[in-house]
């Protein structure tokens, strides 16, 4: 008896529950949790199951996608530890706080390598037997730089997501294109207030009584990929830009780690520029 | 076409959710939404779906029962106002609060009429053209005085819920068994911690940073009822115990708001001194 | 003996507190709170003390500013309540919360009138005696439209703050102008996120996992006046904009009541477009 | 030119604030920043000031504690790291966290060693080149256990605080009134719930929806020490108390970071088994 995750995207249409059910139930599995929801704006179904059975995983999925509309997109997932690899710049506290949760047994994931444009952390990732890669950005131009980046990552097998610990870089459609929805960014503002650069300094400019972060998918556009997890912190006049940014890093690594996790578990659908979290 | 709530409550068996959306299917319902849970360690599984469709209720839930295991509770609601009595003594912000939102429309709620032991409340209360009952408590023991209340509120017909917005005086059991499940409190504290009168008091002696405020059912156990929302907020040593009770009485409003709303809703299962919330 | 409240706003110069001090030592006041801060690159000092004694208003203000740089502005107050005007268009959560305030005796302010472009909110305004005054914007430009109201406005003595619970009109810069840096707003937005129309419907489209309300001082940028105070809730892919709209609505009277509470006890100084607040 | 942190803590006066900044003038110090509280019931009176300028602490503080009633107790602090020890047992996320922030230079703080009484986080500590001390408590009574660990504590010199990381053992009031206000705790739960063993495994039976953590000051009755600092995250009926568990961790780590951030940077006075923070 094991445990699977089943995933389901499809356009909406009656009875969905009623025949993913049916087929549970004559394959004998067990419901442990199941969680749908249906947009109706856009005609839209998800769900989640967790169930527990014997099962076969091709022929599952095929008695699904048989039963359901024809373009949906159906997953069985075996719960395992997912492959990531993290790419980080030269701020410690997003990074660390993977670390020490991988660590700790927390992420269900191996951490492949930390890939940076600089060697500030490698001292770091590498006390926890963690492959370092500095891939330097300096003399190459963008395209040059993401190439040698694509050809590391190439270099590790089923990489499952690349999650950006504060890489400060901006990334290349192609880099984007190549793993779609695979890319996790924390961004160190509540978008989409203070889109760009130095979020904190137009924070504090604007006079604001709170800060936070967002954690999204990355897509061609900076900034506006489909939002995970967002988190804030109340501040006040006293706190300077510099304030802001310390205190912005907790939620930052808080942010991240959530959004993480989902992923891990096979939580997030992805359409129409948004997330659907179970 | 016409919406309705199903609500199931029944021990857990293989397939339920499967019996239940046969059942839909066949009924040709289209299931607007479905939430599911199951507790393991107490076999119990609770689905809370509205359905649209023409049905007949009576039909539908035979139908329902036959298939699901012998104890269960299916209850079919058409969703319409439900009918409140609120119990208040002399502190206004909670009171004021549900008057102002059932006069916004917020709430999907008749409000029958106020009773409360003393008259201070009422030329707020009739302001709205609601019914104010003022019985006293005074010269009667406390028997006499619920006997006097329970009789007002069997004037009134189809009772769903009785709101305590802030009335201080402590149910007999014979109140609490006549009203099971339907009586919410709020309670001027983070329960279970501070249980019992001047909660803020206690609060500030022991110097707490967070204050907070618990709405729940009502049992024999004063305090101790099914937990239905909480909420708190931040506070520090400047605040004086009466500075926090000024600050509870905000979070006392939203809390005791937040948990009428569900329960109008037709969201909340009780079972095991607790609830699941759907 | 009687409490007072002194507010101090002036250049930074070396041993502001010190003079204040010897002051208030010298003419036998006792404090009884104190706040400082000191805005270095803006080279600005700003101070409120609650001091008990008997005083000679006209003559510590004097004394105060002899002692401070010269172009130090102080205001020694004396805690009375304040008269407010409240503006709103159609929507009653935030209006009546404040009416419910004000009913609890929690506010400390007179409510002089309330003026609406619409008579919508009569019924409930006149239930608790507060004049309510219709100046339909029907037929008339915004110049003409403003005229009116400014007349009314004027119409009442010792207007202190204007509240803006959700009036939907742009104000123009004369009549900003007129009332400057007391003219309050309920922003429907976590600003600087969605500036502009309907931010729940802007949100939704985005997929925000959060949303929130701002309270600030109007000026003439539309939205873009000192931020007073902020406040967000969390919500989920299953919230269609209405939802959003709906929770949006139990943020924005709270932060409202917030922001207000701290206008009415002087707490609050603007400069550079922002607000300190004690 | 240097900036202190100067500390007062006496019994309340008149003109304390001016006595104080008048010897801040003479001394031709500048005031950076300024806090202070008066507590009435108790006729208490605290202040801390950041002080820019050249001074001499003993001479300073001899003038201070002329000007100030004669039980006050002066501090002048010259910011730079303080010395801590950490104390843990087999659980690693707050230890973890602790060790990140040091690593990345966000404490002000030296840790001089982590003691345990198991090896199980031995692996992690030396990655950091910080000294693990594996103290078993088998075969030792509570007495001596902690003989041996005072005797490892005082090999060090000044340990200004000794960080209970999730060190799961009870200390005798031996050791607390050795370590007097130097020994800060993180509880997890919301104290004063669930005072004692399993606090989630409480909260999971008592079905609250909030769950929390407290960090506080260690006295001599378990849990009842000054609270420094409180959070809360949001549950709900589908929290296992394993998943609470989990969750609880990361509420803890970052509970317990912020009150030891408070304590070095001298944010923190204790009396009436209370806290007041600036």
């Amino acid at each position: 008896m094991s445990e699977y995750r089943v995933l389901i995207d499809a356009d909406d249409a009656k009875g969905l529950v009623y025949r993913v059910s049916s087929i549970f139930y004559n394959n004998d599995l067990n419901i442990l949790s199941n969680s749908e929801y249906v947009d109706k704006d856009n005609n839209k179904f998800f769900m989640r199951s967790v169930v527990d059975g014997n099962i076969d995983c091709v022929e599952l999925e095929k008695s699904l996608k048989e039963a359901l509309p024809s373009n949906s997109i159906v997953k069985i997932i075996s719960p395992k530890k997912k492959n990531i690899i993290i790419m980080a710049t030269k701020e410690l506290h997003a990074l660390g706080d993977i670390l020490i949760r991988h660590e700790a047994g927390e992420l269900e994931a191996n951490i492949l390598a930390v890939v940076s444009n600089y060697d500030k952390l490698e001292s770091l990732v590498t006390k926890f037997d963690i492959p370092y890669v500095t891939i330097s950005h300096e003399g190459l131009d963008r395209s040059e730089h993401e190439s040698k980046i694509i050809e590391c990552i190439n270099g590790f097998e089923n990489v499952d997501y690349i999650v950006l610990a504060k890489y400060m870089r901006i990334l290349t459609p192609r880099f984007v294109e190549t793993y779609k929805d695979k890319i996790i960014n924390i961004h160190h503002s509540f978008l989409p207030a203070f889109i760009g650069a130095n979020p904190y300094k137009q924070a504090y400019d604007r006079g604001v009584k709170i800060i936070g972060a967002t954690a999204h998918f990355v897509n061609n556009n900076l900034d506006e990929g489909p939002i995970i997890a967002q988190e804030v912190i109340h501040v006040n006049h006293a706190y300077s830009w510099k304030d802001m940014q310390r205190s912005g890093k907790d939620v930052e690594k808080v942010v991240l780690s959530r959004a993480l996790k989902l992923a891990l578990e096979d939580r997030i659908f992805v359409y129409a520029n948004k997330t659907v979290i179970f």
